[in-house]
């Protein structure tokens, strides 16, 4: 059986894992104060161009997501996101475990706009009995989505414009943040200088695992390290971490092999459509969503491993294929003729 | 001006009143220990036809459901409500302060159905990824909704039947409880057969302030006294509780007062009838919700204090009028006479 | 039986119910802001001669002490405690239940010094893992403290002093204020003055319930009435705390009849001195420890309900006796009767 | 520099990065539900006796502290531990901030007794005003302690009894299990068949992170996925957690290589007693505080990074060196040799 389910199925780039087995006897502090984590810090500003900006290496997607919105929100304080976001239906209620409510406005294809953050931010204080609802007071979006979809440099600057109008922060969720940087035409710089806060997915894009946060805005970089142990993120041996991104940010590593998970994404894209199959939502990266017959889906499931997402309709499916940094050429080609004698 | 924006604009009934300062130099222990409390609790019990059910003497609304609800759920746990239920959108984020989700589900008419919590619950199982995802373990529903719906006795028997098959609790807030009873087909002794817990209200329903809570499932007795204490509930003179709740039920005050104000009620929703105007929600209760013209609004705001629920289309606004155990026959007929020359 | 046991045995001074009952049919706005709570928040602030500072009226003084701390303090940040203070010890874990550690430091006589303060927060930052230790951030004192004992106002000034020197705020609670006032040389201008949010008890000094929160820091003030809401604190009928308040604060009564019970308490504590029977702590307010033997304890416990307070040693106890307000001269003198006679 | 200041400053044990290499490309799935995470949890279960016992395996041991006692404690519930216990002043209220509070208990060598604990529980319940105190529900050691000592298997079996006479859970941090295996009485076994929760340490004890959340009691067992979750400890690539336990509990690896690491640390505590040098604490284990004078501690400061612990008096301090798996003999012998010249 070939996984298609999703993007972490293997281990790491091998350059990880080699680095890991050369530095393994190396002697260093702990918690991140090391060398390794202060050389990827320097390499991801210098790739971000937010020289003043703070870098902290967390472990995973959900505990990034928990602690940088507990960082910043007071208790009667809410976070906007998409009803489909991450923080909304897939993290077990973490945001509410630290007291807030995760304030979901409806997405359309996975995205949110300017024009609703602002409705709902005018609207409540509007609202004569704003004392008695939750207060939104940030905004989090992903980016891909995830559907797989991005948000385009005009929509990210919308958001930020009106973000800083109503003084909340923008925070974004870049768990698959390779293949967004791959596929659209956001970079790292528009990243650093739209958001107050975003993180650069390791976990799902070459790492073993590891999220980098980058806190932009200076207001919101105090004590944070308190956070991150507080939310049990703290690895004792934070060199892990940044051995890993100072691997992936040397040489161009992130970009490059995301880049690539991109274009195998394409092709399956292009083979499904060429068999007429649709899909659920239109995404340029490395997730897609076509929706299948149950025929086709029991067809495919002989020789692959992928996700059931929803159902579609009495005779149809939707599922999810993902490449990766790790999707071999083999293995893409099993399953594009897969897909072409559908 | 005359209010009419809710249902707590004046003090209380005036028997409790009186019996407050009859007794306000009487010395008794502190923290609902004393005998009016045990006295109320009895008659509560007795009224409930619940012998084995604990009564506990809450401040507040907020309070009581967060209380309750933290009470009960273990920290993955989120509980089921309607879209619009209090807890959902009107506490400010009380409940996500205790750590954990509201899950809404698309009310009609303020209502949700068995089938509805049946599908969540099977739903969150059948779902491969189910720990990502907070656990349906409860269900809260409020009677009368707040926009002054009731449910039917069947239809509460279909809920509590649903919650039992998935041994998951049914809480009720019953803020406006008196006015529930008064209007609908469900009765105390019904309450307490068919919920785990529900409350009694008193702040809108004849008293200064104060909730029953009464927790009927014997295993979610252990321990509330700690809860209430911990989340702020615990009056020192909890006798000023239990001495109004004593009062309301004595000689079916209780009953008797709010009976009266849904009949004064029905008299507002027919004169605005009489005039084709139409209502925002079907309500058999003592709120009501015209839908009216930017003039008739204006109009009825010379004389009148009511709130606006929210604009119905370019032209129309829907309002809440409430009348109450307070609400005088003289005020009434203000009412009634500015409605019919509008 | 008479009762000693606390300071909230009786209901609450008579003006109070009188005007309770006077205004009961009035119609007013909810949630604090009508026209009760705005005269007695402008008597306070006169009081205060702290024009600039907010106050707000809460039910109780758990809920007041988990409000306040929780609006203030971000996730990784405490409270500075005596050992015995109400938040340490006796309220449910109610602080920590809002996700933040009371940092306790050893009293004497339940009270803590500016140099403690000065040592717990300097010293946290002097250790290199500090970011694996809650952080110090603000300091908590109950003034009376817990045992009846008082600051000075040049303890006061020296904690103040202190406080500000780090850029932590100083909350005190005043849950037994009127006792303090009456008893030692701390005035309201003196609080409003040196500290960042106190309050004025009301519960225990003449009201039936109600604290009044002044929050005197500029930067405290902002949004607080959602933390009101958010913590079960917002009453529907406000106006019965700001009617409580502004009967207290009109003509001086809080003042006056609290000092009428601290001078019935020192004469129940001269009465144990001339019977040669010591005090657990030096107090000079309404409550009083003496330290008795088995059989003095038993022999008053036949007329009076006290506390137990604490095993002393073998063959005695500390007990608690309170006066309050309340106390009338006559019950005061059965028990002066009783303890010559032991 | 030769680092001896903690037992984190390497990497992991060869075998286990040869390993992650081995199966870098193998395909799996993810979280944690895996071949290499099965095939650790049944050695485990195998080593511990215990097969009814379930297994998680979590990233560091805040989280696995965190995760373990907010999945076991209702709102009002705290966690009886030496008031050194790691969770009470080394993780930055990680414990407060999922609303439990620590009780801390004064310990002797960083250890409790079971008479403190049954004192304690008995003494809660004993209080008429119990409902104000948060209640002691669950007992929290660490084995070895914070400062390196062991709970004998008497002390163990004394406190599992009280444990269970008083129905609440023991729950045994093991963050530096290994060690504590190998220098005391207390096997896998003893803590399957004496505790309800324990974990194996790995980040310290030769795994480049991860911890073995052991659940005995079934109790507790119900639903522990969703609180990984909601924590952020389920890695997404969960595989290399179970990896590296399979390889830890392959071999006996695990037992071998702590084994040498106390064997080296008792070398360099009789090294120091031989100088007449003292220790803060009996240490059996990888730990030892020797108590420096300024001259000596400046003097070895020169070749070695060692923790500064606490000041002694004014002219001692005490401080750690640590042994680990990954401890040369190479570097213990230039120690030994600066130690015997002090």
């Amino acid at each position: 059986m070939i996984h298609f389910e999703c993007d972490y199925t293997e281990g790491a780039h091998e350059s990880i894992l080699r680095r890991l087995t050369q530095t393994n006897l190396c002697q260093t502090v702990g918690y991140g104060e090391d060398e390794y984590c202060a050389s990827a810090r320097e390499k991801i500003l210098s790739a971000c161009q937010a020289p003043r900006a703070q870098v902290h290496f967390l472990v995973g997607g959900t505990q990034a997501n928990a602690t940088v919105i507990a960082s910043i929100l007071r208790p009667h304080q809410g976070v906007l996101c998409a009803d489909t976001g991450h923080i909304n239906v897939h993290e077990t209620g973490a945001i509410e475990a630290t007291g807030h409510k995760a304030l979901p406005l409806p997405g359309v294809n996975g995205k949110i706009t300017a024009r609703q953050v602002e409705d709902a931010v005018r609207g409540h204080y509007a609202d004569g009995t704003h004392e008695h609802i939750v207060q939104p007071a940030m905004v989090y979006i992903s980016h891909p989505t995830e559907g797989g979809s991005l948000y385009s440099l005009s929509e990210l600057t919308a958001l930020s414009d009106t973000c800083r109008a109503l003084s909340i922060p923008l925070f974004v969720d870049g768990a698959r943040l390779g293949y967004g940087l791959a596929a659209g035409d956001v970079t790292l710089p528009d990243l650093a200088r739209l958001c107050d806060v975003f993180y650069i997915g390791g976990t799902k894009c070459g790492a073993l695992f590891g999220e980098a946060v980058v806190i932009v805005n200076p207001a919101l970089q105090k004590d944070f390290r308190y956070h991150i142990k507080q939310r049990g993120g703290m690895l004792a041996k934070g060199r892990l971490l940044g051995l890993q991104f100072d691997t992936l940010f040397t040489d161009n590593l992130y970009l490059r092999i995301n880049e690539n998970a991109v274009r195998q994404a394409m092709r399956i894209r292009d083979a499904f459509a060429d068999r007429g199959i649709s899909m659920l939502y239109e995404s340029p990266t490395n997730q897609q969503f076509p929706v299948l017959t149950h025929a086709q889906r029991e067809k495919l499931a002989q020789q692959f491993i992928f996700s059931f997402w929803q159902k579609v309709d009495d005779t149809h499916d939707a599922v999810r294929f993902c490449t990766s940094w790790a999707t071999t050429e083999e293995n893409l080609q099993v399953l594009l003729s897969a897909i072409e004698s559908l």
